[in-house]
């Protein structure tokens, strides 16, 4: 069981915190820039809340920073911990971001996408950890097993990577659905009849590598669709472009693909 | 129970063949051009093929035809149903172009992506059905109820805007994961770790709008990140520009739905 401190209390601040808390340990304090925030999460967790970092409470084992990275170095300038255990959420920052405010610092990070008003599945997701010692990667292991099993050793380098990839197979693909639902939406159609296609999509994947899952006209060629395709959205220049660029893309790597499989054979 | 002729023999054949057989109907016959698809189908339906249009078995309820868009017209040029209703799967064509062909005729549209190598639950798949006469209509819903508890009536032209919008949603969706996967197979990281973000991001959108469901440095307007995300990129070009492009629509379209709320409450 460990003592925890959470700063920040939005989306990932509100899932871990639940999810901590569900599992054994104590959040002891949430700290939040807005009184709103900070009561509303430290209800919900039943905790104390502070909107000054001045009155953190340092009598806990783990200083959980899940501010945005942009609100992150104006957090740590005012932040003193100690030389207890501060640890990021941040799947793009360095872990020696923190290297001024403790002696004892690393990385939690939770591979997924949050949103207020859903609940996730916790055990499947990834959580990606650093540290820069022994003992504190042991800490972060052990809390980290506690609310998932995929549980990773992943250094900053990487995290990076795997940050800017999830961008594209989430934020990304996620762009793509509002997309649809605007042409749908402007036609007069039920975004409704899209979902069973997005969940198969989705779930494809997680037996097929997204090269072979690959269907639609830029895959198979067929021009006149696109052309037809390009024609149709004449009313929207934006999404045009995207489907112009995203088309020629997939053309592209296909051939490669097609290419590679060729000369593996 | 209908006598059912399928004409073609690829994805959408196999896994509508596959279907409608199990569900009582009969199929008399499946068309390809090749020699291989034509036996390989057969022998997974139990039934005849023909590599000859002019051996289509004329004695039939329903002709199916499920080649590829691109070439269709080359198919209907030979083929000769008589006046037994004739139908497409495609999302694009219109139901027009079987008018030379038949009196009789429709539009039986999975709204489905298929893969060989995949089944699928078809028991919540649209299938967007057009005839031209109500008879027709009836005949091709208790088919298409069969199969789905999802048939809806949807013309050529809102059929077309549907196809588009899937193209986003499911084809663009899957090129995405593919940019991951080739960004994390670059860095030696295994493409699994993302597979519950990708499946998570799928299922928010079965109960909240896309706009809403929206996530990450874009829609958050972090410049430092998307900065350093496209100097990450700079041996990507083709994936940097798909990278600044939907970035920049996020941003916009967050603003736009942004003001959209305001002006709404």
């Amino acid at each position: 069981m460990s003592r925890i401190v959470l700063i920040g209390a939005g989306n990932v601040a509100t899932h871990l915190g639940i999810a901590l808390s569900k599992s054994g340990n104590e959040i002891v304090q949430v700290y939040s820039r807005t009184d709103n925030s900070a009561i509303a999460l430290a209800r919900k967790l039943d905790t104390e809340f502070t909107t000054s970092l001045s009155s953190i409470n340092r009598n806990a084992d783990l200083f959980l920073l899940t501010v945005s990275d942009d609100a992150l170095s104006n957090v740590l300038k005012d932040l003193n911990v100690g030389n207890n255990l501060l640890v990021h959420t941040s799947g793009f920052l360095s872990m020696d971001a923190l290297a001024r405010n403790s002696e004892n610092y690393g990385v939690f990070y939770p591979l997924q996408t949050f949103s207020k008003s859903r609940s996730v599945e916790m055990r499947t997701m990834p959580v990606c950890i650093e540290a820069n010692s022994e003992k504190s990667l042991g800490i972060l292991k052990s809390l980290a097993r506690q609310i998932s099993d995929d549980v990773r050793n992943v250094n900053s380098e990487q995290r990076r990577k795997l940050h800017l990839a999830a961008v594209f197979a989430c934020n990304f693909a996620n762009y793509m659905y509002s997309v649809a639902a605007q042409i749908l939406e402007d036609s007069g159609i039920d975004f409704d009849i899209l979902k069973p296609l997005i969940a198969e999509t989705a779930a494809k994947i997680q037996d097929m590598i997204p090269l072979e899952a690959q269907t639609g006209p830029a895959i198979r060629g067929d021009k006149s669709i696109m052309d037809a395709h390009l024609k149709m959205l004449e009313q929207y220049p934006e999404f045009r472009a995207i489907y112009k660029l995203i088309s020629t893309e997939i053309e592209e790597s296909h051939r490669h693909f097609a290419v590679g499989k060729r000369t593996k054979h």
